[in-house]
């Protein structure tokens, strides 16, 4: 790290800086420049989070120059994860499409879904069965028995199933069922819920935070790797803005920039972004051109019924128009669908 | 709720939301604009939620008119809530100091401190013991070793006592020992927490987090207050913005808008806001002079060698002198500190 | 617009309302729900915004109904406005980018720039003259001398040339010279130069503000048609938020929103919104799958001897390669470049 | 600046980049960490910004010490700028109020509202003579005529005056009838008219831009003071965020921010920051106990008729209670209204 004096820092204060650094297991170097004194600290980055030099009389700033996490590093680890689940891989050359409704309603509902979006080529089925709602006057969810419908599905397509957990309890039941568990916007800084998935072995789907920077991002990964899972999978659905047409406005940025620094996959939900059926398809085709491994798509049988946010599910119909799309568009960058 | 029609709406279109809406159990009023038909809709605005009617076609959008909050609200209840805390209220004329360090890390530390805010004037003294930390290798807290310490410190000097929770083990342990439990800007839609939280007799201050709306954040304290657990504070504790001078954007003008909108008792947290113990006296301040309930300030007595938040944390001794200011700015608008 | 009156609004306050809206021309329907009374109003949208009625007692809240956008809706017009550009359109099948250096430096660097960009396939080339700079001692362009080169360069190579105009005196000069002139997104809401810009003949493009919502941005739009001047090109370059690793986050929502909701084509320029060359390439493919009919793409010669914005700029090289990749992408949704 | 190189930096890199810093003047030192090389270079801030350092192979990213802003800064002027004007001072011990309409719509409502805010305490009068409006269907000003009534009211009663300017045509117009000119947040980088107000001899109310950052905002301020008006004042008027429920989120904290920053005079807008005049008032008043140097607030003798903005502005009544409740307030941190 860079310690920045302040431009009146005294002597007897830049030595008390340096000797505690010292103290500390750092080696410093002194840079006097023209207006300021700058320390170089050398050293192991734990040692700094809780070093108080922040706190001590003539310290202006003190500046990180290393990344928080590792685990999540690409510096680490330079080639890509690929993350195998039943049928199918995540992180490798073909895009994994993940569809299905909001929540599970029905027996029939999810059968149903389940079998058209099999057929229009999705590798797994989403279905939500403990839903974090807003408000507590909505649909809560179907719970184990949504879970064990799920299962179901799964076994008569061939397909992968995934579903949300919003808590130590339901993380314990769910993995009972299903292949994939998805923590979701609203917990990803649970940080309870992240050291409980570092000891499943299932692959976990991390939701970035409504408000959450990539950084913020990627050392909730590192709270679930540091548990021992290392098959942790990214999901980008939007960060809230000042932008009100959208529900949250997706940023697509961060799929090459997780890229950058990370070697984990990275998918994209343009459903939850959005809010808006009518958006996903265009945003679905950018995320692919993008460079996304894989995407999760709400599909309802009858959106116009749907318990829980129909607006943004499209009909089976046009989720198998759009994988023909989402088709062309993998090949035109040498990947597939 | 309004439902406003497309431009290019067929009368049948019209026909079936106005029947769909019928058969829902609205009562419906056709107003025909001169580019436009617009349909009202007067009805339980629980049935909105899960209508399907921005799906249908021919519906350009929904417009909600009702507030989706019930419990919270002051149409419900027009006069001010006042949570009755030990020796002390909150929302009443006086206004009440909560201080104390970010973490519990010793016995000497926590005595040294609530022996001193006491003096000082507060009310009840806070320290963390279960850590939400964003790094899983920061300083995780003491856990129920901090709680004892914490019981300790309020038998000693006779302040009321407060923690953050962080799931609903942490809850049931927690109220065994304090008499107000804390859920954090990072759990504010654990709606899990929420639950369990609505369960329990204890006051319960809920932060606002740090992307949520104003609506959400009642939204929260409606699941605690739907639960049965009417003693909720809210916290106002800065929101996520573009600025990065100070760590979080603290939005004052939420003290009179939840004035308006509810009759529950709001305070501030100026120090996790900024991040920065000089700006903390000015907000802290402003936030008396604005309209709050409380103020939760930390204070630590050596903020160089704090294990967490050091650089937000006030000396006993800068807490002391703004306690009087404080004081002064109370009269000056009719309460007292 | 509808009118929600207060839950306690008296029958004498509702029919003042009546009667002012009334007066303004508007006819009135009363709805009375359970809890509430709503007035929905008809009439022209102009009056609403001096109506008043917000401020009379016993009003919640105004709803308003209608977009404020007329000229650049696709209500209005419901066919693509494809803008016509010496050797190009934008707006039609073909997606067209528009390639250079962030500021014009010299003869040299500006006219190997146009030749490569050229060779890569570009249909115009951009460069700037006058230069908005955060900070005064930033260089500031060569102005009018830029603006020669400019066309010198346009000349020589057949490319179209556009420029970015910061007040009423530049956007005079530029006109002379260049074929489309750029307002900033700095100057979105710069209502004189919105004016000025309505009352040339050559095409504007329009870039999105920082913190300029879609209707914001349409409305700055409005500005230019209102004046006469049809020939309009919204550009997405990025829109503040809290994350830090890309210097804005480019919303590529933005693109299919503004397709639904307007006839005027939109481009797309990723180089700002991100501020680094590494992505530029996956945004670049983003956005034409996206939907976006053009793109804006910073190429120096020589990045790290750029006068400004070196590290977003692309080599003549990385360019070309990136062409061939944007034409592969284009001909999978049924374009070309 | 520190240059942090690459994890893989090869030696012939780390020296070209030394190399070329010391051929722009830059004397280095090169900290070798354990995992990473670190280069610190000291010289003259404004090489910096064209170095094209950040660019060089082995370069991860470069970060600046040095703060980009210096006549502003108070670091080279430590005490309080106080600027005088016509009758009184801003940014002295008394706290200054300047109140009046959103826009001079005609003599009578001018010539009243200035009496009764000079009654009440005020200053100086405001009124908006040039509108920026974001529709351009709204009421654009009256301009000239409306600043002749500014003047005749500044005569009339010995307030002082304000309006805000557009462009370098009305900030010349206006110098010739007002004692303060404003630039707006819309313009606060309309880098002409800044250099244009560096030009005048009067005070200039600078606000921040929606999303600008506070160094943003300063470096607004730099380009004023670098043309040699170091009559700055900022005012602080909210910012653009997520939250709907207020116009836009008003930042205080920017207020002690600003002081520690800078040596200049700080003001707050809580009228436009709210855009709900039930808000201004404890606004205000948290504005005043937070530190700042003054106020700008909408009084309107009749806001239902308002011709802009009127949901925002006080009846003179409301106005009149408000100065003596802040008059308490500032006796309570020590100064005066």
């Amino acid at each position: 790290m860079v310690i920045v004096m302040d431009l009146r820092a005294e002597e007897k204060q830049i030595k008390d800086v340096t000797n505690r650094l010292e103290r500390l297991g750092f080696k410093t170097h002194l840079i006097r420049g023209v207006e300021r004194i700058v320390i170089g600290a050398i050293g192991d980055r734990k040692e700094i989070v809780s070093s108080g030099i922040e706190m001590m009389p003539g310290v202006e700033k003190v500046v990180p120059i290393m990344k928080p996490f590792k685990l999540v590093s690409r510096e680490g680890k330079t080639e890509d994860t690929v993350v195998n689940i039943k049928n199918f891989d995540i992180g490798g050359k073909d895009i994994a499409v993940i569809a299905g409704p909001c929540a599970v309603e029905s027996r029939e509902q999810l059968m149903e879904t389940a079998k058209l979006v099999k057929e229009a080529g999705a590798k797994a089925i989403r279905g939500g069965t403990f839903k974090p709602r807003t408000s507590p006057y909505s649909f809560q969810g179907m719970e184990e028995k949504g879970l064990e419908l799920l299962a179901e599905a799964g076994d008569a397509t061939g397909l992968a199933t995934i579903t949300e957990v919003i808590d130590e309890a339901s993380l314990a039941v769910a993995t009972n069922y299903v292949d994939i568990v998805q923590i979701g916007a609203r917990n990803m800084q649970n940080f309870q819920l992240l050291k409980a998935a570092g000891k499943i072995q299932k692959p976990v789907v991390l939701k970035r935070g409504l408000s959450a920077t990539i950084e913020e991002w990627l050392m909730a990964a590192e709270y679930i790797m540091s548990g021992g899972n290392y098959n942790v999978i990214l999901c980008e659905r939007g960060i809230r803005t000042f932008e009100t047409y959208t529900r949250n406005t997706l940023d697509l940025s961060a799929v090459p920039v997780i890229k950058q620094l990370s070697h984990l996959p990275v998918i994209v939900d343009p459903s939850h972004a959005t809010g808006e059926w009518r958006l996903v398809a265009p945003l679905a085709k950018g995320s692919v051109a993008v460079g996304a491994d894989g995407l999760l798509i709400e599909v309802h049988p009858d959106p116009v019924k749907a318990l829980c946010d129909g607006p943004q599910s499209l009909t089976p119909n046009n989720f198998s128009v759009l994988m023909q799309e989402l088709e062309l568009v993998a090949k035109s960058i040498g990947r597939s669908v």
